[in-house]
């Protein structure tokens, strides 16, 4: 993975922040998930069910997102043994759809949640259970101590623990991932050998560290100026990426300021190429210039696929993309987008190129912009690991439903 | 459909900018697409070969997103007789895993350009058209007189015409939606009549006529202070209408103002509930004060399923969901956030409340959407119905080309 940013920067700030995140390390509990011992999910993995051919996992943000983006990612290429599906609403219309597309005899559940009292997990948990009340059936996921971890051993079911003081958005590395990423097929030891690469060089400030810290100060600067921030990735396969994204970066960076108790906040927009060059381009182009953009691309897509030398009448000015393989022509659209918005020299660009569709190069994706979102998280002076913003709206919905 | 607003209005503009959007009426095509005769396109559906089983559209942007908005929403609850397929990118990858799960011998391919030469679409067309040379697969949508309606006569398919003066991302009530949507079994009947329902009640100023002006004044006098513009949509198969909604949003607005040549935008945001409020919803709370939220619900989910009345060991605290219905927890969920945020007295909410998941509703909401864009368009001084800003990526695109 390299990473080339398009704009100047003020290096005197680095070590400062550096420290603040050196000594963030023994406090936050994500950047150890790249050395943690994965045995235990292996050998789970290995002995399990051969019979079961979806996983359904239970879960909602931090919970689905981060298993879902490298699941789906991978997917087109890479033949994954087992198929990952996802409960994340209340919406009734939407669990009678995925229960309609399920053998409930081939699937076994996963149900996650940290806390062990979210709402969306628990209820549709209780109509799943409802149908299917076979403890063997359910794997849970969640805080030891938690009131579903007391459940779970009533129950008897297999469970796993979320390591000590890792959020929900920053899980994706932990048994939240693994655990079904490694049921599904997914080279787990890859994954986390692509995250430690990032951890190792930026914790030695080597290669990546520079640009990733750069680019921080960059973002935290200008807050107020390009408080939008759009990752704009040439790969249709990384769109849950970008949701991923968006969750980290809006959940982390939204934040009241420690000492100032201003609101502050980046907003994050995740793009996929070229199909948002039909869509949101025009809105970075000539919209308000308050927009960063980072382009994503695959350097190498494995694939030959080309446009065949066939000549269409009346069509002939077409003819200049004969014989091109479609790797190089997305490539290039995307270069084309990245220089017409350089041109304009008002919005600042940078571009992350991975080697290919792999779970090495996911880990790296994923442990960079973990790394960047705590790096940017100390420069705003906010608390990068709590969400105190969601409570009031979850206060509300208990007095409602204790009303009901 | 309702929509209620939570933010207080300056109503002189009113009839100023009403007469503006009258007189745009002559000049842009979209206005009168919910009275345009579509026999042609019902008689076309009602012929068409039994044994298709799938449509493949092969269009970018505009040729797609309206058309996979509307079968998307209707798709878990309305008996369609055939799945609809999106070719929208030049990805290999996406191209393949697309190709390796249809029937050819099944699938009929609507090429969908308006120029007739939209880059991506001509080049997935060349590859799939070498697998598949038989002009009897194929059904054109172009402008009259391009050179795809040039090339699909020579080659003997059927084509349909875009009416004049509509753009792509107004072009979902035209052939280019209608078609497709009348071959997957959606009553296109209703959405006209739904889309004209909102037509008839604004141009004669009854009903949803002062929320959507008030609603388009508030948006265009405030754009440098909400600048970003949230859907909370409570259904998740409301998820590709906001992909729409973020086309139609960020093309149309994103613009240099006619007389000022300012850069002004308005930028989309499309939310899922509950989903987001485990990701987005943070940075609403406690980020920056720019962002405004419109929430979308669903009154009549026409859906039995309830939370069992179940017990859990230890999750007794949960039990105040049981025996309630799903539909009536999401739409608390809605209500619960909006309370939230309504007591921060800082945020522009307003609601949206749809019947039900129909065609008819669909079509509301689509019309309710396009009329709030053209209303904040011309207030916001600016082309509403362009997008020259994404030709600089085209033309640095066209000479990498012609040089490979």
């Amino acid at each position: 993975m390299h990473n080339r940013l398009y704009f100047n920067m003020d290096n005197q700030k680095r070590d400062d922040i550096f420290q603040k995140i050196v000594l963030e390390q023994n406090r936050i509990g994500y950047y150890n998930l790249p050395n943690e011992n994965i045995n235990h999910i292996l050998e789970f993995a290995d002995n399990f069910d051969k019979k079961i051919e979806t996983i359904a996992i239970l879960g909602i943000g931090g919970s689905s997102l981060g298993s879902k983006a490298i699941y789906e990612f991978l997917k087109p290429t890479n033949k994954l043994i087992r198929k990952l599906l996802f409960f994340e609403s209340t919406d009734p219309l939407n669990i009678l759809s995925i229960l309609n597309n399920i053998n409930l005899d081939k699937t076994h559940f996963l149900v996650i949640s940290k806390s062990g009292e979210t709402i969306e997990t628990i209820s549709i948990f209780k109509y799943i259970f409802s149908q299917k009340p076979d403890s063997k059936n359910y794997t849970f996921i969640t805080a030891k101590g938690s009131n579903l971890d007391k459940f779970a051993k009533d129950l008897g079911s297999k469970l796993f623990y979320l390591p000590d003081n890792v959020g929900g958005r920053f899980s994706v590395l932990s048994v939240v991932g693994l655990v079904p990423l490694a049921l599904s097929g997914v080279n787990i030891k890859s994954l986390l050998v692509g995250a430690n690469k990032i951890n190792i060089a930026f914790f030695n400030k080597k290669r990546i560290y520079s640009q990733l810290i750069d680019k921080a100060i960059f973002y935290a600067s200008n807050h107020e100026r390009y408080r939008i921030n759009c990752i704009f990735a040439y790969l249709e396969s990384l769109k849950y990426f970008t949701e991923w994204f968006v969750q980290l970066w809006g959940e982390s960076l939204g934040k009241k300021q420690r000492h100032s108790a201003c609101n502050v906040g980046l907003t994050p927009i995740g793009l996929i190429g070229p199909k948002d060059q039909h869509s949101f381009l025009q809105l970075i182009m000539e919209g308000k210039r308050d927009k960063s953009v980072t382009f994503i691309k695959i350097k190498d897509f494995k694939s030959n696929l080309k446009v065949p030398n066939i000549k269409l009448s009346n069509l002939e000015a077409l003819d200049i993309v004969n014989n091109i393989p479609f790797s190089k022509l997305i490539n290039m659209q995307c270069n084309s987008v990245k220089e017409a918005l350089l041109a304009l020299k008002e919005i600042p660009i940078d571009e992350i190129v991975i080697s290919k569709v792999d779970a090495k190069s996911i880990g790296e994706l994923i442990y960079y912009y973990e790394l960047l979102t705590s790096l940017i998280g100390e420069l705003l002076d906010i608390n990068t690991y709590n969400q105190d913003g969601v409570e009031a709206g979850k206060t509300i919905l208990k007095g409602k439903l204790m009303k009901y």
